[in-house]
């Protein structure tokens, strides 16, 4: 099967020109000025741009969560991925308390099969890793999950302890992986929540008000510290704001292999959607939340020079 | 009661002038260039400086501690610190699972009444500090125990969790009280140690290998972040390190109220000490360890431009 | 003679307590709870405060400057300064082109000499230092003129270039001496004002538009540079904003022996003095200009951290 | 005229694959995992690694300097580049006092003219830009040659003021131009120069002692300085050390763009080479000098992290 794509114009991470291309049995073999083959389907793409398809490496179709599920499934979420020209994601497997992390994997492979329009793969996230299970991370590696996210929020769901933390790191980092962090302080988040709640303060802006950027920095420095000492890199997952941002700056200064991503959401939106009248602020209830609008101009000065290194969705 | 110190040099934390001093009822009640008074009591300094008393604001007397106990008590150890020219010791009375801050007090105040040639007042090191239990330190305060130190440090003995921290803050900067804090990452700390032991890497020296700088360095920056949260200042004790100090000195040229506090083993012992042969080294094992050299330089640095505030013992 | 002031309330840079003070012969010869001496005049200072006399030190008597001249002289100068509480002024005396160190000095005596009501002393501005003259730099240490001001700005009027200021640097600390530095970029501001008279801005703000914070920033941080080459302290004085104390801050921090002093009107007065309408703004003129208001915050954050070591007048 | 590349693994700046490529009349026209074509030449890179031409942006061919010149023309020069795989270098074309832009491009034209093996462009130095001649710079870039060095070091020789370096900044970023800033305090290092030569220190490595790393770390940090005072990019030459680099990844972390390029000399060598016996040292004179060994970790750090952007050859 052939498919040649002519007189559009390609875009790459690095280049800028007019060309055919051709494809065989699903991958580009040829790139040319002109490509004269007579292929199965051709497509004229003047005046169109040509580009590579998008990773998006942070996604969450069909995750439980606080007693709900993430609306997207794998055929839906995909198929829109698809529309939106993101060829692959990285989705996050869940180790639940007790679970091996196969057993996660496998839930989430059978929750993916067949369903899916696109590429895919998996970070695992552990909850569960007293020292025995340890090994297990090694075994994930060999099998392609090299990356593992672990929460420094959500205590008593995700959240794992410090101890914890710096132990994966150097097991995951020995085997040549990684570990994704969601870097905020979800014990004094979780004490401030509560007083929040105490005192009747339920509307939607107070989810952003019990998660300020110093509870995201801290994470942030405390992650970067943690695998300082563990001699392992680290990634920062969903960094939404300045001063987490300069956690990150501080390390690469130092020459610390640390890494992190933003969102479309911490770019674009800022903390004003809280302010909506009724209930309607709701809709942007996310972790870490949408911050102060001058964060934005940090975050985008981060990407142009190279401090962040990628751009998800956290879908 | 009067007593006359005669022609000494009269040094202060900004003058230095010969002078004579008069002495009624324990109090300098005349400070003059010559003092004619027929005085109880008269001191010839000449050729000797004349300084106030020193404020010594971290002891442990009789701390019962790791199954053993501190060596001085109330009575040897106020004594050793008169000859030394310390008048003024603040100890640190430990409140235990269960009791209350008063309780705590209590049993410090009977340990040192009677025994001390020196004056001396009490900080409290909390251990267990649930939400109905934090008004009672707004009491203390009342009673003129301003200061409440707590542990990032020794899981299981004193290690509070961040909330607790943060709630702490909140509740003493109310009252005009001030929170100490023992910053280090005693949870990664522990599994450094556990680690070492299973290993069988148990020489005096190990003490220091698994406690290093970073972690210390961490600990300093989550207490400093969790007072920038709670809007409370905040007081390192012991610090030891340069890179705790990084931390001490970004916080003040950002503006917060952060003071710190280092000890001349910090200032003028380096970790060769560990190396000793056989166990001598463990005549210096303590916490934080003593480090590699060239951060005492780093520190005297941290003295001279006033990043540092403070010179105490930890007795 | 005797004076004998009693009851005040006397605070110094670190006390604060009621007392009464006999003074012989003009100085202070006892402090005490209560002296029972016959002075020859007596002062309730009941209800006041005592405090030591200031000591202004940066300011310029009869100063001849842009066709002009300072409208105080010595005598006005220093009765106002008296009034003030302040009783020792260092003004600075001013070495023109083709003068000795000497002659310099031996004017400004004259200009002072048998007016003045307080104790005064001089540092030197230097505008001519070929490598012959810097001999004299030490001589004048030797007759008690320590500090030696250069210029980075007023070309053609007090700029000297940086190898001048390096070997002066270098020559007065030698002799235990120190360089006081007017710290802006005076070349480009020339460029700046320039333009701006060519594009008929003349208006008072002008001044400040063109000498940004900039300008100033990176003259603190060449003669912080310098300072450091020739291996010698350094006293910025004047010291305007933000900008240019970041710079104080982080040599501070990294050891260097640099000085810093600002002044009330970059305290408490913001930029907005010059939209004033008409000429208004004109009073306002001087260099460096009146900062953005937030600046204020900062300056005082560098008081309180040592950061800046000195407000004096500029008079 | 058709050339064939089989077989080759093809490394771009972000690709790694195999395959063939195809070049009509000097460029590539098809890259390819299998091209049948009938070319004029054929070339089977069958276990090579076929890679772009690497450009060069720092030569001086031809150049004339301190009584001699720069050993390579543009035949030998360009000749040993190709063979080197630098397909493209941009020469630094110089314009001497009283000349006009155009003459001094002219010149270098007419140098290259007829002898180089690969393609060339160049930038201008300037050394002589009174304001009526700051016009020329647009006029060279509407010509292609869009960048221009400036000196700060070699007063008397090609040092311009910061007046002249601050309005060609404005200048060349108004018409879409760059300054490429030659940043030592030269005033600094000339009188460090004649100090030693004075002293009778005249061995080579009195070359690296009198300019010392904190003279380029200043001439960075002005050049920064001044560009962003002109609202203007800035790109540093040739940076050699830890401490210039720093001001460019504290100019980077605050989002000014500010962009340098470090070279093989300062990467690969260290100071130890000026310490040889007799005159050997003399081999290494070059500007700046080469540094202490532990600048090149913070140089690779540099690149790594994209705190540096290009490594040129400053041939």
């Amino acid at each position: 099967m052939q498919t040649l794509i002519r007189n559009g114009r390609v875009v790459t991470a690095v280049d800028d020109y007019h060309a055919d291309i051709l494809i065989e049995d699903g991958k580009v073999s040829m790139i040319g000025k002109e490509i004269n083959v007579k292929a199965d389907k051709r497509i004229d793409a003047k005046g169109r741009l040509v580009i590579p398809g998008g990773i998006d490496p942070h996604t969450h179709m069909e995750l439980p969560f606080g007693g709900t599920s993430a609306s997207d499934d794998f055929e839906t979420g995909t198929r829109a991925a698809a529309h939106g020209g993101t060829t692959t994601i990285i989705d996050f497997a869940v180790q639940y308390k007790g679970q091996s992390l196969n057993q996660a994997l496998d839930a989430w492979f059978k929750k993916a099969e067949g369903k899916t329009s696109i590429d895919y793969g998996f970070h695992l996230i552990c909850t569960d890793l007293p020292d025995d299970r340890l090994p297990e991370m090694k075994d994930m590696i060999r099998q392609g999950v090299s990356s593992f996210k672990l929460f420094m929020a959500y205590p008593g769901v995700f959240l794992v302890d410090d101890a914890t933390i710096y132990k994966a790191m150097q097991t995951a980092s020995d085997g040549g992986g990684l570990i994704c962090m969601h870097a905020e302080n979800g014990v004094v988040i979780d004490a401030m929540v509560r007083r929040a709640v105490a005192e009747g303060k339920t509307a939607p802006k107070y989810h952003a008000l019990t998660r300020p950027t110093k509870a995201e920095a801290e994470g942030v420095h405390r992650a970067i510290a943690l695998a300082e000492m563990a001699n392992a890199p680290v990634y920062i997952v969903h960094l939404s704001c300045s001063d987490a941002l300069d956690e990150v700056v501080r390390a690469r200064d130092a020459g610390l292999p640390t890494y992190a991503e933003t969102c479309p959401q911490y770019l674009f939106l800022d903390y004003s959607v809280y302010e909506k009248p009724g209930f309607e602020g709701a809709k942007w209830v996310m972790t870490p939340p949408i911050r102060e609008k001058w964060n934005q101009d940090e975050l985008w000065r981060g990407l142009k020079f190279n401090d962040l290194q990628v751009v998800s969705t956290d879908h």
